[in-house]
Parts: C-alpha cells; sequence; structure tokens
C-alpha cells in the first residue's frame, strides 16, 4: 500500500520535445515506467507523433510543442541541436517558466559533411544557450553523450559506464538524476554547472569518431579511477 | 643472444621537446625502457634540462629543439599547444623531415581564465595543423587524453582504460603503438587519420571538469561496448 503510494507519487506528467529516434525511445521508456507523456512538435497531428501515441498505451497522447509544454511538469528536449532553440520559442516561455528541461540535444551540424561539426563550442554549449535564453527554467544537460538505445536499456552493456549530468538547481538535478537511475542507471558523475555541458557536448566529435571504429553505437564512457 | 639483439634492435633515439611534466615524465619512462633520450628546449643549458639529464643514466643528455630534433629518430612533442608550432619551426624542418612526431599536446588556452578554452577546435586540430605545416613528417597523436603520470604507469589504476591513436600512416601508428604497448598499456584505439585528432583534443574540456569533480588528474576514459 505504502509502496504503491510511493510510486503513484512519483508519476510525473512529462513533455517529451520532438518525435525522432531520441524523443521516441525517451517517451515510450517513461509511459512502460507509468508516467503520463506527451510529445510535441509542430503539428498537432504529426504523423511519428500519432503513431508513438498508437503504439503505446492510455498514458501517451501527442500535441503541438506548446501543449506538450503546458502538460509536462518536466521537459525533454529531444530536437536536433540546430532547431532546439526554435522549438523552445514555439513551445513558449510561458509553458517553460519555473519548469525543469531535461536538454538531451547536441548542436551537430551536419550542413556541411561528415564529421558534423559543433554550431556551438568550446566557450559555450547548447545546454548554457538555453539557459542563458530561459533564465527562469532549470536546465538539466544530461543523456546526450550515448545512443538513446542504450538510454533507456542500460542492461544491454555487461558495463553500462556513466551518466555525466550537470546543471545549476541543485533539487532539478537531484530529481533528474532519480529518473535517470529509474532506467535502471547506476553511475551517474554530477559533473556541476551547466556551463559542463561544454565538456559534454564535446565528447560527440570522439563519439561518433567511435561509432565508426567500433562499428556499433551501442558503447559508452566510463571513467575509470 | 637472440634476445638480447631483438632488445637492442627496439632501441631507439629519441627527442623529447619540452620540458615540463609531460617532457619530463615521458622522457624517464623512455630512458628507464633503454632509450636514448634528448630533452630539447630553447636554450642548450635549460636548467629543468639539465637537472632531468643528472637525474636520469647516461642514455640521457639535454640541448637545444633543434640538437633533439636532429638526435631523434622519434620526436615527442611534449610543449604547450599554444607554442608548439613555434617550437617546431625552432627545432628545425630539416631535423624532423620523414621522422615519427608523436603529438602528445593540447591546444589548452589558459589566458583568459578557468576552465581552459581550445585555442584550436571542432573543424580543426593541432595535430592536423603539426600535420599540414609538416607534410613529410609522419604526426601520430596519442597520449593526449590522460595524465603523464598515468601515461607511463597504467598499473596505477586497476583498470587502466583506453589508450586513443590516429595518424595518416599506418606504419608510423604501428611504431608508436607498440612504444605505447611497452609502458605497459593494452588497450589501445586507432581512431584512424589524423583528423580524428578533433575527437581526441575535445576530450580535454570534460578531462578538466572531471578532475575538479574527482579530486584528482589519476582517472582515464575506458570505452565499454
Amino acid at each position: 500500500m505504502f509502496n504503491t503510494l510511493k510510486i503513484e507519487n512519483a508519476m510525473k506528467n512529462i513533455a517529451i520535445l520532438g518525435t525522432g529516434m531520441v524523443g521516441d525511445a525517451l517517451g515510450t521508456k517513461l509511459v512502460s515506467l507509468g508516467h503520463k507523456v506527451m510529445m510535441g512538435s509542430r503539428t498537432a497531428d504529426n504523423e511519428k507523433a500519432v503513431a508513438w501515441t498508437l503504439r503505446n498505451d492510455s498514458l501517451a497522447s501527442n500535441g503541438t510543442f506548446a501543449d506538450a509544454a503546458k502538460f509536462g511538469e518536466i521537459i525533454f528536449n529531444c530536437t536536433s541541436g540546430q532547431v532546439s532553440m526554435e522549438v523552445l520559442q514555439l513551445a513558449g516561455r510561458e509553458n517553460l517558466q519555473g519548469k525543469i528541461l531535461v536538454d538531451v540535444a547536441n548542436p551537430l551540424d551536419f550542413s556541411k559533411r561528415m564529421p558534423p561539426s559543433l554550431s556551438i563550442c568550446n566557450t559555450d554549449s547548447l545546454g548554457e544557450t538555453i539557459q542563458r535564453q530561459f533564465t527562469d527554467v532549470k536546465v538539466v544537460k544530461t543523456f546526450n553523450t550515448l545512443n538513446c538505445q542504450l538510454m533507456v536499456n542500460p542492461g544491454a552493456l555487461q558495463n553500462p559506464g556513466n551518466i555525466f549530468i550537470c546543471g545549476n538547481d541543485a533539487a532539478a538535478k537531484a530529481e533528474v538524476g532519480d529518473m535517470v537511475r529509474s532506467f535502471g542507471w547506476e553511475n551517474i558523475i554530477d559533473l556541476g554547472d551547466i556551463t559542463a555541458a561544454r565538456g559534454t557536448e564535446q565528447l560527440l566529435p570522439i563519439w561518433v569518431r567511435l561509432m565508426g571504429t567500433l562499428g556499433t553505437p551501442m558503447f559508452n564512457f566510463s571513467i575509470v579511477k
């Protein structure tokens, strides 16, 4: 009885911004854990979002970016880093205000050629850019350094490695950390404030290279000491 | 008898460019393995280089950057990334020609404040810059993603993690890989050509952050799959 209550209290209304592989995988996982999840996209009838809702149970729904942001107590930015700022504008400042924004995106720029470069890096990051533009949102950067199939299934690797987390709000990081642990992750490294997003986003160039070398996206960084 | 010959054949004349912690640690390790090592600096009587020579046995010597480059069959760039190009000019194009240059440096810029930024990154790297400027040198980038005390003593960690290596010349990479293995390293990941230096140099921002978080520089990246 007590456990049931505890679990029910932990259930959240969650917004997934983006209908790509990452949003699909995270949304599906969150529904499987009992959360109510709304997937947001540019239009309320986005085909991929509708298909995702149909594939999932009654906890799943979809709508516009603004619908989803209004619905969510916690918002996951699962959009391409190149459009994240535009999407967050569409989601609406008033719908994001005071909430936790989990930024899973990377500012990968594929416009020139392979390998992709980063459109923001070195002395800035996407995570910091979002935090600067939305000062009353609690931005927590995590899950941006591994493939989405591994994010939702750490058991796929014998040693799943580390998840990095950073952000300015300690309570928000703790809450997101608990959610990451609910996916089965154990080894979470808190890198401090949101400026650490420079470090995690700049892991992408070697990540892309390693995917080619190893021939699989199912790998991760483990910090050994 | 045969083994002795084999070992003697593997001994090389090696140049260490730079008198900092990295040059000191690598030079000392290479002498301990039986190589003849000359440490190069701006002046032939650099105090740190003289002290290093005195601390090591008769296999150690020191001189100018040009003396060392002329002496070495393999040259280690252990200078600060901010001065590497200038140092290689001082070492002399004619002294580097056709040789293996092991680039251990990172283009860390501490001039503004902490955390350091990278003076070259994203669509270029220090390793590539060196290769472009010295087209007839075989640049092999390695050992730039961990602390120098760990470079020379992988046994310091129960799981020492990975060493990344990249470069355009396969034979040069194989030779440097053998040298890395002679230090006790087992898990070397060949990332391909020198453009992969973008990836390994961009590991530095999270490396610096992790050093603060973990409270020690004795850690490494391990790729788990």
